[in-house]
């Protein structure tokens, strides 16, 4: 039986005897770390997360700690502190016994960086699209009101450039501060960015005025608020616009992923062809079949 | 004369007089603070952020520590995690003396999106940056081996293509999850992206070329792990290109601010004026004074 639930007073050493078999995932940005291992013979999951550095802490940490200098640059310097242990603090989360579906939450999948040519679209790409023939029919449940009816935020029913507005998922509609609203084509059969040419810059203009006009009535959110973007790859293959609060990390918006709406615009007004013959860049999972197609085609 | 510069040893106790006057701003999810206050009657900035757990601690870690039970139900159980001092440093920046724009550099603010044509950038701009003649002295520093010489990862040494590369000062070098580097051109006078036409390919090719190339043989991570991009606008006025991990969220690489450097050089090769005719659009904080001119001009 578990000896992770430790009789040795409150745990205190319990980590003592943890025997680390695999990083799943770390942060160096949030400063976490996700760690499988074995307690006494068990599976467990150890995660690690430094806390949050408070103001009412920090005068008890400037007297009480020791710096180490590390580099001087004219009015800059850094260094290393070494802070009281009870002032700095790692947060620490014990599974145990851990099942596999535990591990596998936590592991992170790698991403790699594709080069997509038009013609590695044309060759890999689409066909793979094609083969794959993702459903897309939720989307069309939404267009059609078969589901999420009473969730949308705005429809424009013209069936050139109309589109339905509605919160994404991930969206609690809770606070602004986190708003993230899709805007999806009523048009079928453009698939991404690629299928895009000069001929649509109406339905795209449509889009991103009649979207930041619904968004500043229905939540008081001014255009200068709002980062407007597709992603390529996208999540499905029916054309979409993500509207999401300016100074939200909203997952997805990295430059590697998200391509500004106003510059797909101004990109297709200067030259209809620029998203058929440009290469494009972005990022696929490990376990991505398509990232398996490209590798197969000696692309990466 | 600053005091700051510490004559006791490098610094050990340097913080111990800092005086705060306020949180500037702080991140719970980054573990970071920036702190405004006196440091010897001078007007000082530190930041505090703590440091990226390390799998290669984690050992030392686990057998070194002590565990305080914070709650317990059925396998999941949490705890407070006390670590030796050197095994979960705080990496600390000291900006002194700092000037009001370091102050303001640092302070949360809100942010908005500013559209910005080749004709605003002219008559708004430019004439701000150039009135401002912020200081890139300590860029030079560093090309003239003044300075953090001992950093530097990678040099070519050509004057018209070549480039200092080096880690940024957010990256600890202690694990390549967050690798940050900057490379900065030799070459003076390019502001930025709004400054380049075809006759700088060549320079941003030599840079994404041999930058790639010295981050493969110094930390072993091949190009489809990285993420290239300038920033528009910069945060300084002489041209760099940024360096970070792909899958990283470093700050700053969102597509409202991020350019691919791909990118770059291809709306470069199609267009000799890309960059100095289109409309580029970026967030800039309420108290930027270049957002100011924007309102000024009535733009927003």
């Amino acid at each position: 039986r578990v000896k992770c639930d430790s009789e040795n007073n409150g745990g205190e050493t319990l980590l003592c005897g943890f025997q680390t078999s695999s990083v799943l995932s770390d942060s160096a940005r949030e400063k976490t770390i996700f760690i499988h291992g074995k307690l006494d013979d068990q599976d467990a999951v150890v995660i690690l997360e430094k806390t949050p550095i408070r103001e009412d802490t920090l005068t008890d940490l400037f007297t009480g700690s020791r710096l180490k200098l590390e580099m001087r640059n004219d009015i800059y310097s850094t260094y290393w502190l070494q802070a009281p242990p009870h002032l700095n603090e790692i947060k620490t989360t014990v599974v145990c016994p851990a099942t596999e579906k535990h591990v596998k939450k936590y592991q992170r999948q790698e991403s790699f960086l594709v080069e997509e040519s038009g013609t590695d679209y044309e060759s890999i790409t689409l066909p793979y699209i094609q083969r794959q023939s993702f459903s897309v029919q939720w989307v069309y449940n939404i267009l059609e009101k078969k589901a999420e009816a009473e969730r949308i935020t705005y429809e424009d029913p013209d069936p050139e450039v109309g589109f339905v507005l509605l919160p994404d998922f991930k969206w609690d509609q809770k606070q602004v501060n986190d708003l993230y609203l899709i805007a999806i084509v009523h048009k079928r059969n453009i698939r991404s960015l690629r299928d895009l040419t000069s001929e649509h810059i109406p339905l795209l203009q449509n889009i991103f005025q009649r979207g930041k006009e619904a968004i500043l009535k229905n939540f008081n959110l001014p255009a200068s608020k709002l980062r407007v973007y597709l992603h390529y790859q996208p999540s499905y293959y029916h054309l979409h616009v993500h509207f999401t609060k300016l100074g939200y990390e909203a997952p997805g918006c990295g430059v590697e992923r998200a391509h500004l709406l106003a510059d797909v615009i101004q990109n297709l007004q200067s030259d209809p062809k620029y998203y058929k013959t440009r290469t494009l860049y972005f990022p696929l999972r490990a376990d991505d079949g398509l990232l398996g197609k490209f590798k197969e085609a000696g692309r990466l």
